[in-house]
C-alpha cells in the first residue's frame, strides 16, 4: 500500500548509527550532534524559570505560523553582528533547519524541475528532494571547488529551479565558499531566475579564518529586498536540538507561500520552546557560550587529527576545517568505506561512510568523521580502532 | 517562481480570522481553540519544575525519530481506559496531529490515488491533500450518514487508496460515527485494501452519549495487528496546544515508512516537550483536568444554543453535539455566510463559513460555531451581533 517514493528512500544511516551512540563502549564519529557536555543547561533553565514564573498561559496555548514575534525580533536582531540583516517579519520560525527544507520544497517544486546540488552534500536534504517530483543533479567542480563557467552553462542550458548550498563548513565536506565564488553564484541565479537556497547551521561555529557574507546578504546588496536566495539556520548547534527550533529569512514576494505551508504541515512551532529561545537570546549568554563551543571543538579537531596521523598516517586524507564539526576524509581508492564500517562496528567504533552524501556517482572511499563529541582519551582509541579494522579489511580484501 | 501547488492554496480562513480574537471588542466563535482559562498551568509547571529538578541534559539533545520511549509508553498506559489497545511501539510522537496526516500522506500517496473524505471535512485536511499528488473525493451521504451502499460501489471501482476520516465530534459538523457503521466501513476497506485514517482528537471531550469504539480497535479485534488502520490524536485540545504534540498508532507493516518520513521531515518532535507531556500523563492530572474541560464545554455549548434560539430563533439550524468544541449551523438557503460573515466583522463576532470544510459543491449556507471560549456574558451579545449582521445583509440583499 505504500507510495513508491516513499518505499524508494531510506532510513538515513546516519540516524541508524546513533543506536551504537547508547553503548558505553563504542565510540561514535557519526552524528553530527553537538556535544552534550557543552549545552548550556544552566543558562537554558534560567530561561525557563522566567517564563514560567511571571504571566505565561499562553506559552502553552496555540501561537502564529510566523513564530512568535519575540523570538523572530531577537533572531534579527542577534544577527545584525554577523553581516546579515534581516527585518523580523521575514523571519518565520521551523523546527529545526530540517523543516525549512522541506517546506521551501513545497513552495517551490514541482515536476520537471531540477534541482542542483553541491558534490557531496547534506544528506538529509537528499532525502527531502526524494520526496519531491523534482530532479536533482549535482554540480561540476575543479579544484575542489564550483566550476562556475560550468554552473553558467547548466544555468543558461534552462530547466534549474533552485540551487541548494551549504555554503559555510559543508556537512559533510567542512568547506565553504569564498565570498567571490558566493558573489558570482548570486549574480548567475539572479539572471537566470533560479532560487538559491543557503542553508547555514555552521556559521557560528567558525574558529579560525575570516567570517564569510552570506549570500542572503550578498543577493541583498545587490537587488535589495526582492530578491532570490532564501536562508535558514538552525539553533540545534549553538543551543539546544533537543528544543526543535530553527529559522528561515524569506524575501517578501516568497514570503505568504511558505507561511500558508508551514499552516498546513503543523501550525506552527512549540510556542514554549520559542519563548524559551527568545528569553535565552535576550540574556545575551549565546555568545558567551559560542566562545567555549569554538575553542572546544577547534581542540577536538586537532585531537582527532593528530590522532588519525599517528595512527593512520598515509592511509587517510582529510581536509582541516575552519569550523564545524566534521573532517572529510578519503582512504585509499580501493577501499569501501561502508564495507570498512563493518569491520569498524566489531571494533567498537562508527563513522558515516561518505558514499551517502552524493547524489550521484558515490567516492566509496570517502567517509565523514565528526569530532564534536570526541573526548582527549577516545581520540587516540578512536584511530587505533579504524587503524585496526582497515588492516583486517584488507587482510580479508587480499585473501578474497 | 513559485510551484503551482503552492499558489493553489490559499491560507487557512480559520487561522486568518484569529487576527480578531486579539481585539477585545471582538467575539470569536471562529478557532478551534481549547479555551486558555481551563489549560492546567499549574500542573504543567509542576511536570516543567520535576523534568528540570533531576538530571535533565538529554532534554535538550536530540532523540530518537520516534519519540521518547517513556511518553510513548505513558500514552499506550493512559488509552488503555478508553477502549484503545495499542503497544508503545506502535506509536509514533507528532508535532500535533496536523503533523500526522503529512506523514500518512507521503507514505501512502501518490499520483493517480484519490482519497476519499467526509462530507465536510477537516479544512487542514483538504489543505494538506492540495500538497500531494492524489484526487480527493467526497463519500455520498444519505439521512445524514455516511452511505454505506454507495460506500462499496465506490471502493469496488477502485482507484480509492486512503479514507481519512473523523469519526468522533468531527470538525467542524460535530456528529460522530455509530460502532455498527464503524465496523461495516473497516470490512469494506479491508475487503479492498484502502488505508484508513482515523484522526481522533475530540474523543477524550465527550461530554454525554456512550463513548465509540475507535476503528482502530474493530480493525485489530477483526484482523489481529496486521491491519489497515492508522489512527491518530492529539494533545492540543485536552493539554496544550502549544506543545505541538500529537501522535500516531500505525500498524507494523506501514511503521519504518512513517519513521523515515518523520526523520527526513524534522528529525523528530521536541524532546523537552515530550517530557513534560510524559511527567504530566504519569502525574494522573489529565483526567481529572478532562472532567472540568468536558463540564464546561458542555455548559458553553448549552448557553451558545440558548443564545441562539433566542436570538435567531428559526432563521439557524444546529446539531447538538455529545462532545468537542463545534456547532455546525445552517440558515437559509439564500443566505451565503461567507458574504454574511463580512457584516459580522463589522459587528465585531467572527465564526467560519462551512464552506470551507467541503471538498466540492459548498453548502454556503453553512457555518461553523465554536464554543470552547465562549464566557457566559458574550454568548447572547455574540447571537445578537449575528442576528444584526443578519437582519442587515437581508435587507442588502433585497435593495439589490
Amino acid at each position: 500500500m505504500l507510495s513508491r517514493k516513499s518505499t524508494g528512500i531510506k532510513s538515513s544511516a546516519v540516524r541508524e548509527l546513533l543506536k551504537f551512540a547508547k553503548d558505553a563502549e563504542f565510540i561514535s564519529l557519526a552524528g553530527g550532534i553537538p556535544a552534550t557536555d557543552l549545552i548550556d543547561i544552566e543558562g537554558i533553565d534560567v530561561s525557563i524559570q522566567k517564563i514560567t514564573s511571571g504571566e505565561h498561559r499562553h506559552v502553552f496555548q496555540y501561537s502564529v505560523t510566523e513564530g512568535e514575534e519575540n523570538l523572530r525580533s531577537e533572531i534579527a536582531n542577534w544577527n545584525k553582528s554577523f553581516q546579515f540583516e534581516t527585518s523580523a517579519d521575514n523571519i518565520i520560525i521551523t523546527n529545526g533547519s530540517q523543516q525549512a527544507i522541506d517546506l521551501l520544497n513545497r513552495v517551490f517544486l514541482e515536476k520537471g524541475d531540477t534541482v542542483l546540488v553541491e558534490r557531496p552534500t547534506y544528506l538529509a536534504a537528499l532525502q527531502l528532494f526524494g520526496y519531491t517530483d523534482a530532479t536533482v543533479a549535482e554540480m561540476s567542480y575543479q579544484d575542489g571547488k564550483i566550476d562556475l563557467a560550468a554552473l553558467e552553462q547548466t544555468l543558461a542550458a534552462g530547466g534549474i529551479k533552485m540551487l541548494y548550498l551549504t555554503p559555510c563548513f559543508a556537512n559533510p565536506t567542512g568547506t565553504s565558499i569564498s565570498e567571490a565564488d558566493r558573489t558570482t553564484i548570486v549574480k548567475l541565479t539572479h539572471q537566470y531566475k533560479v532560487v538559491v537556497i543557503e542553508d547555514d547551521p555552521y556559521d557560528h561555529l567558525r574558529f579560525s579564518g575570516e567570517s564569510i557574507k552570506p549570500l542572503y546578504t550578498i543577493a541583498q546588496e545587490l537587488y535589495g529586498s526582492d530578491h532570490h536566495v532564501c536562508y535558514m539556520s538552525s539553533f540545534s548547534k549553538i543551543f539546544s536540538p533537543g528544543l526543535r527550533l530553527g529559522w528561515i529569512a524569506i524575501p517578501q514576494p516568497f514570503l505568504m507561500a511558505v507561511v500558508v505551508a508551514k499552516q498546513a504541515l503543523d501550525l506552527h512551532t512549540s510556542t514554549l520552546n520559542q519563548h524559551i529561545a527568545a528569553h535565552y537570546l535576550q540574556s545575551g549568554r549565546l555568545n558567551t557560550r559560542l566562545t567555549l563551543l569554538k575553542a572546544t571543538y577547534k581542540e577536538r579537531r586537532d585531537l582527532l587529527i593528530a590522532a588519525l596521523d599517528e595512527h593512520l598516517g598515509d592511509a587517510i586524507t582529510y581536509n582541516r576545517p575552519e569550523g564545524g564539526m566534521f573532517l572529510w576524509c578519503h582512504l585509499a581508492d580501493d577501499v569501501n568505506a561502508a564495507e570498512l564500517l563493518n569491520y569498524c562496528v566489531e571494533e567498537k567504533v562508527v563513522f558515516v561512510p561518505g558514499e551517502v552524501f552524493f547524489a550521484q556517482d558515490p567516492e566509496r572511499n570517502s567517509l565523514r568523521l565528526s569530532y564534536s563529541m570526541l573526548s582527549a582519551s577516545n581520540a587516540g582509541k578512536a584511530a587505533q580502532r579504524i587503524a585496526r579494522a582497515l588492516a583486517r579489511y584488507r587482510q580479508d580484501l587480499l585473501s578474497k
